[in-house]
């Protein structure tokens, strides 16, 4: 029987590769799925294309969506990215690396490929817990998308078929993240997580993301494979 | 007092080009969106600049989006367009001119734009009365997309504004449409609604397209000063 496919967004980092192991692990042929978004840094969209290599996707599509022309995030000008925050910090409201509507936008596009491929599974690794505090990462979030992305497709409205968001990590920690990963055979030296990572590839080790995967390898008791500069 | 910004989705039809008349009679400042999403003719565009010069938009973008990498649609494939089809047949099911999530996409862009601009305000010219047949133009996608944006940004979760999706056209009747345009003073001239243009740019007056455009201006009264080649 061939494998059902899905759609996995998947950015090259910790836990977009972790949801990638997990949809090839519940038997679904994965379709991944990288934007170029005008992001400052482009080592994340080469992980993302070793990442889809390494764990059999199906297929690996990278779309061009401009979002620079927005303006509006760190991740996307040249902000300075803010580094050593501490767990209190990173908790308490939005970042500046928050990109406009970037999941209603990465997962608009997820779905219009999903409905291309007759797919009715979309993956993504956002999680809610030890989280950078982005709107959109919340699970209300995720099932209002899922309402629009039934009342909004052919396939929903008119094929009478139910697409299904998956978050499989929305309730886990990163130490829970990083310790399925690692038992699924990931191996996490091919994920790049880091917003401010060197030219070279080192990551900068203080960053919000850095310090929550930092934070994720040493509860779950494993020293994190990736490169950092200090 | 400054004018209050609104993002308004212009195509450079006769459509959206009546709700960027009606958001600047409401006293709105338009930022017009127009999408370069892989579409077979660019008239479409050329036209979408005209409007947003004529009626006064304060900024028009146009976004890139690589709509056609996911093929699927007979308006970014080269399936033939349909035509001559009869009102009841274009009113049954969703034809092969539909682009899989398509307002879903360009709503989730419009609302990252908006949320840039700090604007609570977004103008959609959809319409559920004279459509295609598209599930993404009925009025209860249009709410549940307007809870994916209070819930997925900073200025609807955390800002405590309410977004708010205004689609002034939904339940008018394309006679209705072409007759408020007119007393706003639109000059349809300016405007390309048809699917299969000329290179030249005249309308073909067979699509589902053009035979709802011309069956409004009929219903009007007007004549359609648009130009066709039959």
């Amino acid at each position: 029987m061939d494998e059902q496919k899905a759609v996995v967004l998947l950015s090259g980092g910790l836990d977009s590769t972790t949801v990638v192991a997990i949809a090839r692990e519940r038997g679904f042929a994965v379709y991944a799925l990288s934007f170029d978004y005008g992001q400052n840094h482009r080592q994340e969209l080469d992980s993302a294309a070793r990442v889809a290599k390494v764990l059999g996707a199906a297929r690996h599509a990278v779309v061009k969506v401009d979002l620079r022309s927005f303006g509006g995030s760190a991740l996307t000008t040249d902000q300075p990215i803010p580094k050593h925050r501490s767990a209190a910090e990173i908790g308490l409201g939005i970042p500046v690396t928050y990109v406009p509507a970037r999941n209603t936008v990465f997962l608009s596009l997820a779905l219009a490929w999903a409905e291309t491929l007759d797919a009715v599974d979309i993956f993504l690794g956002v999680n809610a817990l030890d989280y950078s505090g982005y709107p959109d990462c919340r699970p209300e979030f995720i099932a209002a998308f899922e309402r629009v992305a039934n009342l909004g497709t052919k396939m929903g409205a008119e094929g009478g078929r139910r697409i299904r968001l998956h978050a499989p990590l929305i309730s886990m920690t990163k130490k829970e993240i990083v310790q399925t990963g690692l038992s699924l055979g990931v191996d996490y030296s091919m994920t790049t997580t880091c917003y401010d990572p060197a030219p070279t590839g080192e990551a900068c080790g203080g960053c919000d993301a850095c310090l929550l995967r930092l934070k994720g390898f040493a509860e779950a008791g494993v020293r994190d494979p990736a490169v950092y500069r200090q």
